[in-house]
């Protein structure tokens, strides 16, 4: 521990430019118009990779975005760990909500501020280094294998098809992946659950072309009421969701467990004083923990429709459009949600327009365990490292490859995130906390450490 | 009438071009971007005013867009018509619709496509021409007075200050107004009646920033879900809207009127085929004539929320904002509608979130008469000029200082428009017909010879 901790204290400042010079590209695979930047950003983690003396680094092409791969065999009679990661960020608008410029990372009070500072660079590269000083340290104990794409935020289509592809290369013990957060920094945790997807954009037209709203209005169905009236059927007043059978496949959590769930630290007070709302909304009979953790949900994600701009026009649009997505629970499948969705969609649509439904991408739900040597090994060295049991949690976002891994790899993941809930993911002025980024890097070596000693007691 | 027609047909070109000319100043009044083209359009109209013959004409400042003056007093014994128009013009977005570029007018089929080509540009500039005429060919038979105005889209807030202060300037015997329709060519129509109009902006805010879905998602209230559960809940399921008090002024026509009203040409099924539509939608109980002629109606006019961009993005979004206009009738009042809508809204939202509401421009309801000088002298101009009686019809559409014009100079109006429904007007692909633009310049002449041989004949 004392060895790790001067390594990184003596590389502070470059860990750091390193990270900046990271988060400066504008990697959002979501929009054709970042390609470019993009693509540089795998270039980018390719030689750092190389740098820290991994192995067989390669780009790898796919039919959208290249994933980067590289590895350091140590010793194959050792245990493996695949590291999985991201370099695409999310779309950073709304942009003049942001305080300093989204791709110029900037550091405030001793947080770094910038789209992707938390999701998924900043811990993506905490990787990185931590395998450098594993390397430059020769305290290397496991093999260590990379794939780091750069398409999660926009569903990771294509590396379904690498990982079918690349079996054997891929072949490990465990998959490591921090892109989730801990409860705080005084209440370490690990997160053992994950929600699904299913993304979904929705259209619904009116007349053939935008109408005067004089004219024809009160005359002619207008598709942003009809959209609104659609959506907010959705919804009952318990706001329970009423797409048929959409809950047939979840799985009520047992008394114990809803217990266990329940006795994580949170305030709820400080919750909505830090969202600055007066009440939270949602599921009647759920707690907040079980809504975001255990519970399928529905949310607008976007929409628009009609006049936009400055000042007042009186249009009667020809259309409204929506993004909606549902967050899963184990069972329900993505696939088979975006089908009822968009069945009960177009089924709830007056005669008076046509709707149209078009899924994007999709995710499995997960539950990881935690009675595993991997999951041991993170509790471990989470202990050393803060001192205290990490408690396991049931987070509310989705990373749909971990599914994705055990159905083809055979593998468990661990979830090994350091990022917090207030880091701003996918919103304007995304951070993420120095500490945090320093604290995983020293973090991350003793995981590796735990699983090999696990590994060798058999 | 042989001397009208001969000098529309010798100076047809120079007509068309200078319309053109007209057309190609961005006059949108609704977003300052466009100011300067604003204030060129003003300058244009005042320089034509004065070619046609004009004495006085002045560029008269106001606190917004200026209003152009002009007139011509032949004789004071003679009766006097102030035409009134407006320069400026909705904005053009979509743009991408558009299949020419708004602001570069394009004759297509015989209609000239361009924004402003029917409203009011082109009908107003038909009166500049008709003036023209008049004075050229000496039969220039009343006196007459122009004011156009630049702030007609955004609610003629100036205007009435003008008119206010400039009493004794404006005195005439009526108000003339080309920025209404016919039913068609072959069924010319004189507008008798005009809807008011209250347009609100309202902000529904949830938590103070952008949230990630996964994360918050189904605990957190979603401005964009209770936004649209709001609009939803405006009409009830016979599309009656919901606002408490918001009837209670609104008069039922006769039967006799109704019976009318119904009887002017209307094909549904044309209607429906125009608009590529199955169904027409509206207040149950009312014809589509009923609905857009008598009714009050309530329309989004826009919306927009969270993430609007290409693909997918995972957000749970701080706020959702919509334009929302009211359509009034007769005994409504446009600031007590508003009023009401706002008291009604705010009541409407849930704890979860809060709710703004801020007016945008209003303007009050009208109805013309029938048995006045100047509507006999419109339908004999017709008769001459199209050989058939016209059909007096209600109009969806506003013009708010019809009211105006009637509270502070005591002046009825007629309103003599030669635009058709299908003009497309406020959308992509505005256009006027080559046709009505000459038949109106041939017509209006006629309108002042009958005004003044009515007036002279007691």
């Amino acid at each position: 521990m004392k060895e790790i901790k001067s390594y990184v204290e003596a590389n502070k400042d470059r860990f750091l430019n390193e990270l900046f010079e990271l988060l400066r590209f504008q990697s959002v695979s979501a929009d054709p118009k970042y390609k470019e930047e993009v693509i540089k950003t795998a270039d980018y983690i390719a030689q750092k990779l190389k740098d820290a003396g991994a192995d067989n680094v390669e780009i790898c092409a796919t039919a959208g975005y290249p994933i980067v791969y590289g590895e350091k065999i140590v010793d194959p009679s050792l245990p493996t760990v695949l590291i999985y990661g991201h370099y695409d960020v999310q779309p950073p608008d709304p942009l003049e909500l942001w305080e300093t410029p989204p791709f110029e990372p900037t550091l405030r009070d001793g947080k770094i501020y910038a789209r992707g500072a938390c999701d998924d660079k900043g811990q993506v590269y905490m990787h990185v280094k931590a395998f450098e000083l594993m390397m430059k340290t020769n305290t290397l104990a496991c093999n260590v294998k990379f794939m780091i794409e750069g398409e999660e935020e926009v569903g990771s289509s294509n590396l379904g098809i690498f990982v079918k592809a690349n079996q054997e290369r891929l072949k490990a013990d465990v998959v490591l992946i921090s892109d989730t957060s801990m409860i705080s920094m005084e209440h370490p945790s690990i997160e053992v659950g994950l929600r699904g997807l299913a993304y979904m954009e929705v259209e619904v037209v009116g007349p053939n072309r935008d109408l005067h709203s004089g004219v024809y209005g009160g005359a002619v169905a207008n598709p942003i009421t009809i959209l609104c009236k659609m959506i907010a059927s959705l919804h009952d007043e318990n706001n329970h969701i009423t797409i048929p059978a959409f809950y047939d496949k979840v799985v009520e959590l047992s008394d114990a467990e809803k217990e266990a769930l329940n006795a994580a630290p949170f305030d709820l007070d400080e919750y909505k004083k830090d969202l600055e709302i007066d009440e939270v909304w949602g599921e009647k009979g759920y707690s907040t923990l079980e809504r975001t953790g255990t519970r399928p949900t529905l949310e607008v994600n976007g929409i628009w429709g009609g006049y936009i701009g400055e000042g007042a026009k009186t249009v009667l649009p020809s259309k409204a459009n929506a993004k909606i997505s549902m967050r899963l629970v184990p069972n329900q499948s993505s696939e088979e949600i975006a089908e009822i969705f968009a069945k009960h969609f177009e089924s709830i649509a007056p005669k008076n327009v046509k709707v149209k439904v078009t899924p994007h991408h999709g995710g499995e739900p997960a539950v990881t365990p935690t009675d595993s040597k991997a999951y041991k090994a993170a509790e471990m060295a989470i202990m050393d490292s803060f001192g205290k049991k990490a408690i396991p949690t049931r987070g509310g976002g989705s990373i749909p490859i971990v599914a994705l891994f055990e159905e083809v790899l055979g593998l468990k993941t661990v979830l090994f995130g350091f990022g917090l809930d207030s880091d701003a993911l996918h919103s304007p002025n995304e951070k993420y906390d120095l500490y945090n980024y320093y604290k995983g890097i020293e973090t991350l070596p003793l995981f590796h450490k735990y699983f090999a000693e696990l590994n060798a007691n058999g």
